[in-house]
């Protein structure tokens, strides 16, 4: 529940704020004024490929709203990745003593194996509570401004703080537990030393919370998932189908990308759920209780559409869970529009384009070093 | 709690506890009457390897009370092992959705990032309940006379039917519940008949319970961790120290191949803990619970100490964490002696060599297959 924003975090909402009000309340422009106004974005790729005459048009707009993701994990000066640190974040990922009863790791509520979330629709953590809003994806997650569905997180180093504390989550008592933990292991105090050599000798040592979330988030930096929408955007028109380009051409001139675009399709502003008409299920406030400001009432970050056929149930509450459904729903709330059944599905062929693939070092367990006769144990 | 005993379970019991009787309550006999009890046995190798003289001894003793771990899984008739049946056991051995909360699978108790166990004392399962016993590790689980610590199930088919319907673990209603969920997924429909093709049209199909069981038996059967020890055994007398030596001689030479013998170190036969001295935790009454016969009562199935060093807590109800206490109690419980610290340290120098390694394809994890509209949805 931390209020803390970055300067980044602001200026983004402003300008998420400024192209909503100038483009996603107008219902009535059905065509791609969004590729027009971003005339300065780029393809993703320096080399022009070669694209078939009857694609260009499409191709052309699309690569003007969107962008495919990198092959690489992004690099942040303030924790740059190592493979040190990937080996190190992968341990911690996976590891259950992060939690008080030592039954849950990050991997239980954004399971790699299930596309990074867990499918319910709000996750069960310490004494078998739930949360109150549904675990987000953790795959391309740094490609947001902010984490959480409130964006309360500038990045990921501060997300994963967070869970491990929470009395509903992992429910640890506080900081020095954890990394009494840790800090009673030997391969975990060799682990954090290489990942952060740079510790001065005064300093209280490499195993510290800070550092801890540093590898997580670094691990969580690697978990990208190129689709065959990627493979599109770089150039090979055919990756995707007649269908699934006319589900493109339909989330464009439908307005969706309004609020998802970009690299993440979604996770680059923070919008009202029921900008137009309400949400039936409404009752969370959401970023509101992250500032306290009016202006933020009912307002929640855009989620990220990558992988969005397989990271159901829908929306912060998880209370849908029929994608057509969730499409129908935001058509509805977001612009006012009642979508057909064929509009519909149409856009959901173009988001089965999102569903990508792990690389298989992020699907492949760690061994968890063990404990010692020091380490503070499981309770309940 | 099924009361089902094949002969082989019969026979192997009947054998073990004559076994014990003629060695385990002799205390006094502190050198090594099993191997030249066990003369016909032959080195896991047909091929005779060259031993160095100094190791001789030691290592054709060795050689003939245990037995190294095969590269390949078991195939049993009943169930031949393929690699579609691999494949799909993996995917349901990490199912969330085989629970009633779609929180929990198979690797949330028996953890293939920690040697196949959750090392807690007991597990945490539906509704945040314990169970009474400490899970005990999955890998190479194959290799033992029967399943659970009272050896309820006959088989690693028959032990994976159990937990997916135990209202304290997986919590699932009914079989039913668990088919319905599973064939509602055309993912696992295209598994199921791969792995299972033989089934007749006029049967149920192949999404059934058994089948169930039986994929996830195979996948388990994968899981077998060679260790320094196995190299030792096939005749590569330099993967242990001197100091380990020493140990597996200790080993021995104070009778604990009595009942920790085999491929497995253990998981052969069922003994009475607190055959000497009684265990001071004791209230479970063990095998009795699953037989109801007298005899039975404080019996357990023999734990395999392969990789034991990572598999603590330790003992069926998890109470000891300390493997040199774990020996010592032991030690006395079972052969009435104290055994000093050294002599306790020289034994865990050996115990460490057992620690092995899961091949890389057991521990990537699997890309599940997303619900459908009609697939059962998780509740609490």
């Amino acid at each position: 529940m931390r209020m803390k924003h970055t300067k980044k975090q602001m200026l983004f909402l402003l300008g998420g704020l400024l192209a909503l009000s100038l483009s996603a309340c107008d219902t009535t422009k059905k065509d791609t004024q969004t590729a027009t106004e971003t005339t300065t974005s780029t393809p993703a790729e320096s080399s022009s490929p070669q694209i078939p005459a009857e694609d260009k048009a499409l191709w052309t707009q699309a690569t003007a709203i969107f962008k495919a993701l990198p092959s690489e994990p992004e690099s942040p000066a303030a924790n740059p990745t190592t493979p040190e640190k990937i080996i190190l974040g992968k341990m911690l990922y996976h590891e259950p003593r992060l939690s008080k009863s030592g039954a849950f790791s990050c991997n239980s509520c954004h399971n790699l194996a299930s596309y990074g979330v867990d499918n319910r629709p709000t996750s069960i953590g310490h004494g078998f509570q739930t949360g109150v809003r549904n675990s987000p994806t953790v795959l391309n997650a740094d490609y947001q401004l902010s984490q959480f569905w409130d964006g309360r997180a500038a990045d990921l180093e501060e997300q994963a703080e967070g869970p491990i504390l929470n009395p509903v989550e992992m429910g640890m008592p506080d900081e020095d537990t954890v990394i009494k933990r840790l800090a009673s292991i030997p391969e975990y105090q060799e682990a954090f030393t290489k990942a952060f050599p740079d510790n001065s000798p005064d300093s209280e040592g490499p195993v510290t919370y800070k550092n801890m979330a540093k590898a997580i988030a670094t691990f969580e930096r690697t978990l990208i998932t190129p689709a065959p929408f990627d493979k599109y955007l770089t150039g090979d028109t055919a990756a995707l189908s007649t269908e699934e380009k006319a589900g493109l051409q339909q989330f464009i001139a439908q307005g969706c990308t309004a609020c998802h675009s970009g690299q993440n399709i979604g996770g680059a502003l923070y919008q009202k759920f029921g900008l137009i008409n309400a949400y039936e299920h409404q009752q969370d406030t959401g970023r509101f209780e992250a500032t306290g400001e009016e202006k933020d009432k009912y307002f929640f970050k855009v989620p990220t559409l990558r992988n969005i056929a397989k990271t159901y149930p829908y929306f912060h509450d998880g209370k849908v869970w029929d994608l057509s459904e969730a499409v129908k729903i935001m058509s509805k709330t977001q612009m006012g529009k009642d979508l057909s059944d064929q509009e519909t599905q149409e856009i959901i062929s173009f988001l089965n384009t999102l569903t990508g693939e792990l690389p298989i070092e992020a699907r492949t367990l760690p061994t968890l070093p063990a404990s010692q006769a020091d380490t503070p144990r499981p309770s309940l």
